[in-house]
Order: structure tokens, then sequence, then C-alpha cells
């Protein structure tokens, strides 16, 4: 990009810590919420990386979430537990959640842990792999803002809710991260400011009708007029919508419902709570089979399917998370690439915090 | 449809688990492999019912599948198993895995098994609704046979993979239940009967290029010449193909690798040993909160949903799993509808095993 300014990992997060200390989030709190938003950038997931500053800091500032970390186990078991995360910080309650459901998983082979009372917690990926680390598999969802309409709907009332799942393997790990909905907004944002038609296929408009019009998509979801982004599978059962539709409604289910917090509709209906849900759970591999052998295994399996004959005009299969791993290695070299808007915006924050912006 | 035959399910039972009893398999073996057929047929997953009776009279004939069961626990831990399905019928092998996994569940709060060795065992969300029968989540996964191409890819070397998630609810479960490619097989042979082309998107010809000729495809993919179904979210990254790949690719390594069976792409490669594997997960509600307050929830949500606003020229939207059980009330009153095609081949098994058929 031309108005691309690269900044080194270490800078930003010296940054994005301090701007967290001075909303009065204490040291480690503010590491572990930087962490999980710098990885974002690391792993070219910049819509949920240090763009999203921003709201993290209107949120502290408006008392949506709480600076402090007031988290706390409300029931739990042997293999299980309920977290209220207490209004806190999205990534530092979701760290609690998802290492508790490693520590159970170590000790009983398996751990899930569901959490409400939550915020925005990022990335659904970087919880899942901390499980990876254990030598288990990792999996975390979250539900969020309504921003999709389910098939035959015609209001936005599911998140975009993704999914995580990261398996180990030697080398890099396998990593599924995806949103339930056939795009991200980012995509639609994209689309408004290069005054482009979508395809159709992404989001219907607020008759619940397929539309190429991403500024009106966008423009109805901010005024709650109806339509929204479509569920993959895009519209209608043609392409299956339904099951991305069905995705979606899972993962609300089981981030919304085992743990008591708000659905995907009514998140963020008070100013001074989201009560986002999330769903993390840990399997030890060691329980059902020699760790280093399945890890081997995982990557003949991935090393077999990538060497396979590739489609007319494509010269690479991927397995999931390998490009993410790959854009990481390129910016621990030469920087993390951030948009000339998103350096306005945080040299706005570091302005107002008197947090001086790197270099 | 015309040439459609209305057969009672105490008919069609009677008559299935004689032909199993005729080939060798024990009595109880035979209603439980019986029972996953014709559950098929009631909740409108035809493809998945008795008209495969063919494949498992086939099986069995053929030594793939063994008559009596030979399978057993190779490694338990308190929350986790791995059973070797000792190539038995694959209805019969994962009704012990979801079992086990269930009694687990009940015990610690949460159970995982996985199974090898095992062969085709029906829609993967029969086994998700024994865990909630229980109060418990359920989660059922399976590999099979090679039938979906890679985004990028040319060649078909993952399953239709299905992943079903059951979650209690007050009345009738959640169900989702869906194979990760755009659609099964059997719509393709659906268009091929018809002579229609097929819509963009579904699948690719032996280079690895969009197809609306489902006559090839089928062709392609027996000769195994390249070319298959695609995963959903169709081909490319437009609709975000990479997203349904992915979650084959996970059903794939879940199954595959936490059991030490074949990959997709390596199942039914030995005559005399399909060794697909299964994943089946079970977590109980009450270890989180109080399951009626759950149940009654999930209702409340699923009735919101509902009753939203529909899309223009749509009068309803569901939840899933409700149109099979409002199939399966409507069998349960005048029969399950099976094809002529269908009868006939279950008439010529019955001929050949002097099993009569019903009326």
């Amino acid at each position: 990009m031309a108005d691309e300014i690269r900044v080194q990992k270490e800078d930003l997060t010296r940054f994005c810590v301090a701007v967290f200390e001075k909303l009065g989030v204490p040291r480690h709190d503010a590491e572990v919420a930087t962490e999980v938003l710098v990885v974002a950038d690391l792993r070219d997931k910049g819509s949920h990386g240090v763009a999203r500053l921003a709201r993290y800091v209107e949120g502290l500032k408006a008392g949506l979430m709480l600076p402090t970390d007031h988290s706390k186990v409300v029931r739990e078991a042997e293999t299980t537990a309920l977290l209220d995360g207490g209004k806190g910080l999205g990534q530092v309650v979701a760290v609690k959640g998802m290492d508790l459901a490693i520590a159970k998983a170590k000790a009983h082979g398996t751990g899930f842990v569901t959490v409400r009372n939550s915020n925005h917690y990022g990335i659904a990926g970087y919880y899942a792999l901390r499980a990876v680390e254990h030598g288990c598999v990792g999996i975390s969802m979250t539900n969020a803002a309504p921003l999709v309409v389910p098939t035959f709907g015609r209001d936005a009332i599911l998140g975009t809710n993704p999914i995580a799942i990261a398996i180990p393997c030697e080398g890099e790990p396998f990593l599924f991260d995806a949103a339930t909905s056939v795009v991200p907004r980012g995509k639609l944002e994209v689309y408004d400011r290069l005054g482009k038609s979508m395809p159709l296929g992404w989001a219907v408009d607020a008759r619940g009708k397929g539309t190429a019009n991403a500024r009106e998509v966008l423009d109805n979801l901010i005024k709650r007029r109806g339509g929204g982004i479509l569920p993959l599978g895009g519209e209608g059962e043609e392409f299956s919508g339904h099951k991305g539709y069905g995705l979606a409604l899972t993962v609300e289910l089981l981030c919304a419902t085992l743990s008591a917090s708000a659905f995907g509709g009514m998140t963020y209906v008070d100013e001074h709570s989201a009560n986002v849900g999330h769903f993390f759970g840990a399997i030890d591999v060691a329980a059902f089979r020699s760790l280093p052998e399945m890890k081997r295994e995982v990557r003949q399996y991935l090393d077999a399917l990538r060497s396979g004959p590739k489609a007319e005009g494509h010269d690479r299969i991927y397995a999931h998370g390998e490009k993410g791993f790959a854009f990481e290695r390129d910016c621990l070299k030469r920087g993390i690439p951030l948009g000339s808007k998103v350096v306005d915006s945080l040299k706005r924050i570091g302005g107002d915090l008197a947090v001086p912006w790197p270099g």
C-alpha cells in the first residue's frame, strides 16, 4: 500500500501497553490485551488488531469495559467452569478462561470453560493456539454484535461468530480461524471506500434481498434498518447459506446459553454492558495417542495435501494458518504494516493520553 | 413424487433387521444399524437412509465390514477414550463411542471419544442427539471417502466430512448436522438424472475449474480423474470457499489423527478395510448451569429468531433440526416415502436373502 507505514512489533507493543496503563489497566493486563491486538496485526488480521484500539479506549472511558479485572469463577467442576468476566477487557478474561480449560485438560484429558459478561476478545485463534502450546487441540468461539442475517430473514441478529480450532502439528500448528459470515464487515468497508459493487451473495438490503451496494448495507447496519451480511454459503439455500447460518447459530448457543450471557442481538444494548459470551475447549492429544506421532502425521498429511495437483491458474494449496505465520515472519523482519489512517488514529489516542508515538 | 411408495416405519425396520441378521449380524446390532438408517429416512435425509442398504450388504459380503462386533477400547482415561472399531458396522461402533463419551460427561462434565478402523456410520446427527437425551451438548463428526476438492486444488482428497452439534432445548432439540461440502453428491445425481445444468460454485472439473456439468463430475469422481465437489463457500476465496475447506480439513484431522485412522484420501483404498475415523464429544450442560433454565432460554431465543422479520418472498425462518422433526411426525402418520428405485433395490436384496418385502 502506498500509505502504509511499518512499525516494529516492540514499539507498537510498548505504545499500546502505555495507552492501556494510562486508562487504569494494570501492567500485566495491559500486556495481555496488547499482545492479542498486536498478534492479530502480525498474522494479517489487521481488522482485529491495533486498528481497534480506539474502540477499547472508548469502551474503557465509557465504562463498557472495566480497567481492572473483576472476573470470577462462578461454577466449577473437574473438567468445566463458568467464568463471569466482570465486564473486564475481553482479552484478559479470555486468557483466564482458556488457560483454565487447558489446566483442566492437562489434569483430566479435556477442559471446557464458558464466559459471560465479557467484551470483544480480538482474534479467536489466539486462544485456540494457547492450547497447542500444551499439546492440546484448542477451541475458541465468541458471539458478537449483530451483523449477520439468518437464512430467509431480513434483520441482522447474529454476530459474525467466529470458530477457531487449533491442532498440534510438527513445525507450525494447523489453525482454522474464521467468522461464520461469508465475509467480514471490513470487506464491505473496502468496497465502499473504493466505490465498487460487491459480488451478489455477500449481503442483503433492508428487504432481505441480495445487494451489491456496500454503502447501503453498512448504513443500514448502523441505523439498524434491516439487512446485513450473509452467513457463509450466501443467500438462501442454493449454495447452502443455511449451513453458515447454522454454524453462526451453534456458536451463538454455545457461547450465550452455556454461560447465560446475552445473545448476539442483545449484546451491546446497554451502553454499560456488552455481555458478550465465549466458549473455550482444550483436548489433550496425549490422552488419545503419542503427541509426537500425532504431530508428525498431521504434518505429513498437510504436506501431502499441499503438494497435490493445483487447479488451473493456481500454483499453491494452503493449509489453514500458514499464510498468517508467513506474514508474521515477514513482519518480524520488516515491521508491521499499518495504514496511515490507523497510524493517525493511534497518534490521536497517544496525543490525548500523553503517550508518545514511537519514532 | 409420482413414483413414491409409503412404507410404515415398523415394516421397514423389521425388513432391514432381518436383512442384517441374514448376513450374520446379531439381533441387537442389526437393530442399531437399522435404527440409524431408518431415522435418516424419517428426518428427510434419504441419501443416508435405507437407500444405502445395498452398500452395507455389499460391504458385509465383501468383508469390508464385519458382521460381529470386534471393537475394543485401546486407550482410556477419565474423560477420553480411543476405540478401535474392529471393521464393524459403523453404526454399531459409533453408538458405542458416543455412549462412552456420554457416560464420561455424566461422570466428569465432558467426554470425548475417537474411533478408528470403522465404516460409514450414517447420519452424523443421530449420535449427537443421543447426548441431548442425557442433558448434554452432543458433537459428532466423521471423515469419509474423498469427494471434495480443496481450495485451489484439483483432486478430491477430502470427504464431505459432516459436523453435527446437538443442543438441548425445551421441546425439540437444536440440531446442526451438515456436510462441509457445498452440496452432497446426491444433489449432483439429481441434476444428472434431470439433465439440468448445475449452478456454478458446486463443483469443479478435472482441471479444477468450475463446471455446470453434473454427469462429468460424477464420472470423474468414480474414475478418480480429478475434480469433484467444492467445499461450503464454493470455488476459490471470493465466497470464502477456504472456510468450508478449513472446516472439512478440521474434521479430517480430528477424526483421523486423534484416532490414527486413515485420512479421507486413503479411506477405502483397501477393499477389505475402509478405516474411517469418527470423533464424538459430550458436554454436560448441568456442569455450567441449570439444565431446565438453559433449555428454556434456548427455546425462547430460537422462538425470537423464528418470529423475526422475513426476507421479501419468504414467510418462515427455520432453526436447525426442525424441518427434519416435522418430516418425522408426518412419516409416523403417513409412512416413510421411498422412491420406486429404492424400493426395487430393497426388494432385490430381500429376494436374494429370502427376506420378504412387507406388504
